[in-house]
């Protein structure tokens, strides 16, 4: 998407077609850097210091860093070193996994000659096959879109929660692909960005990217959401998922299934957009069978933030000695979502829902 | 209530019999200071500076305020000016207005060398009413919490939030009472603390009372109440109350309404704990006949907190140019609320419920 008007990837080949470069978001939305990696070790930092960070941008800048392995270095040592080192960096995030192995399977037949440029060329088509899929998801959320009808006034209020926006992915993003297509086919559109505590995803990335392409946007504390439900101002809630069932339980950003209630209780459309890899079609009931990453207090307890001076430092905002619990996520179960929007089309948030979408998954009799 | 052992009101008279002394709510959760108001000047400032706040302490100032007017010139022209000079402080408090027409129209027809014992001998009287009203929210609550059982492990989870404790009131707090008092009785009970965005009133106020009384807390993002209902990780929610409809719709901080949904949803009792002034009997239906304040965007995207070296610095968290909203308050209708307590008892939160309490406030066949 845009950045003041440039088009941009969140991860690219540079000029000199071995540097690989990507923007880096724990700087965001203070200040706009991009970085160069030019090693292997440098796409394991950013992976593990959250330089880059959505799985399916971690995804592909797992893949580039075989690439800068092989640049440097094409033999099967160096093959199997990146690809432990590479892992170990995010050892939670499915898509990173998902694109190693893929470029370990492809590279280590080739000769080692061929090495370097076979796993440039696969990198990039992993960036662009995410890209595909996140326009596609655009595509199909824009026919709901269309079907929609402002509540108040000539324009579409969104609602969405945390960032599932270009930056989470390579481009176009998956919640906010529908906005951006929405928006770029001249739809008078307005999203509500919820801040997203305690990490502030919604403050700090979907405004700033939402901002940076044009889109209309305004940011709530996430308490306001269900206030401006009651009162016609939103029209139709999107939000990602990080995790989602054979049923349609979406395991998201904790603060989702707020949303969802607030929807139902208001007659608001509430949407989840997905790439197919986010369906674990190993489990059915969210509740019951996704555990729930239990984070570190002090990203509730710390807030950065820029000063007046422009300096950008952490400041503590609890009590000495009050503990606090910060849940990562939490799941809002299939009957609260009105439908889910992939790369194949717009289902019903269920089992049959989604296996109309994806028939090669039906169980055998 | 106790900050580390030592029982304090918000508000009290100095050891010279003039003096007013008061905890300066701006300065917590990083300083305990107490503030010495020697005028009514001190007083409004006090107040319009929220050095005081929340609506029945403000009244209590403001009677203060009157008394110190009358220690320093016991004139009809003194008596006039004071009066409207704390009126201008918080011009919305309705508390704030009833406290000062109390105190004019007691000491108007007194002979000034008479006024100022009056005055302050009324502001006490004021302040151990608002005490008394709140200790028998107490009360009630502690009844209501007496008949609910652990749904995990032996104590009881409670969940609120905003800042409904001592700090917005004399003593004890409206929704925060019958914790105090459960406590105080040898219940093991532990709240849930919402932060409660933007202004971290439950971080920052919240957390520290029961922290500096004893009673076991967690801070939590306002997004995660939901998920802790719904692993049964929250016994009952209890909350305060701006204002409340003659039908028992209840006016809180914006975000309350969210909880309550998650509360019903998952079959979690949510209390409202309120002194009668709150109950407002001209209005029935609180989602169309309150208007709903719109406070300033830098409520959200400054937070104050201290740096490492100890200092309260305020930080932007918003991308430059990204606007935002801040509605500062919800409406939960009534169908959400199990029981409303209050100083008389316990009842539905339905115009009979309170008809039931305040019979007095039947209208006329």
């Amino acid at each position: 998407m845009k950045v003041d008007g440039t088009p941009y990837r969140t991860i690219w080949l540079g000029a000199d077609g071995r540097t690989v470069q990507a923007i880096d978001q724990t700087l965001l939305p203070h200040r706009f850097v991009v970085r160069d990696f030019r090693t292997v070790e440098d796409a394991e930092r950013a992976i593990r210091t959250m330089v880059v960070r959505g799985a399916p941008l971690i995804g592909a800048a797992a893949a580039y860093g075989m690439a800068l392995a092989m640049a440097t270095d094409p033999s099967d040592a160096m093959l199997a070193r990146a690809h432990a080192l590479l892992l170990a960096s995010r050892p939670t995030a499915v898509n990173l996994r998902w694109a190693l192995d893929d470029l370990r399977a492809l590279l280590a037949p080739l000769p080692s000659a061929a090495r370097r440029e076979a796993a440039y060329r696969r990198a990039a088509e992993i960036c662009d096959e995410d890209a595909e899929i996140c326009r596609r998801i655009g595509e199909h959320g824009l026919g709901e879109i269309r079907r929609l009808k402002p509540r108040q006034g000539e324009r579409l209020n969104a609602l969405t929660h945390c960032n599932a926006g270009w930056l989470a992915t390579v481009d176009w993003g998956t919640a906010l692909a529908p906005i951006y297509q929405a928006h770029d086919a001249g739809i008078p559109i307005h999203v509500w960005v919820d801040e997203t505590r305690p990490r502030n995803q919604g403050a700090s990335l979907t405004a700033w990217e939402l901002g940076k392409h044009g889109v209309p946007h305004t940011v709530i504390a996430d308490n306001a959401g269900g206030h401006l439900m009651q009162h016609g101002k939103v029209d139709f809630c999107i939000v990602g998922t990080d995790r989602t069932t054979r049923r349609g339980d979406v395991c998201n950003k904790i603060g989702t299934y707020l949303k969802a209630l607030a929807a139902r209780d208001n007659g608001v459309p509430f949407y989840v957009g997905l790439p197919y890899p986010t369906i674990d079609w190993t489990i059915e009931d969210g509740h019951r069978e996704i555990p729930i990453e239990e984070r570190h207090a002090a990203e509730l307890s710390r807030i950065s933030g820029r000063t007046e001076s422009g300096e950008v430092v952490a400041v503590d905002v609890l009590p000495e000695g009050s503990p606090a619990a910060n849940p990562a996520f939490d799941v809002t179960p299939a009957r609260l979502v009105t439908a889910l929007i992939t790369e194949r089309g717009v289902c019903p948030a269920s089992e049959a829902g989604l296996l109309s979408l994806y028939p090669e998954q039906a169980r055998a009799a």
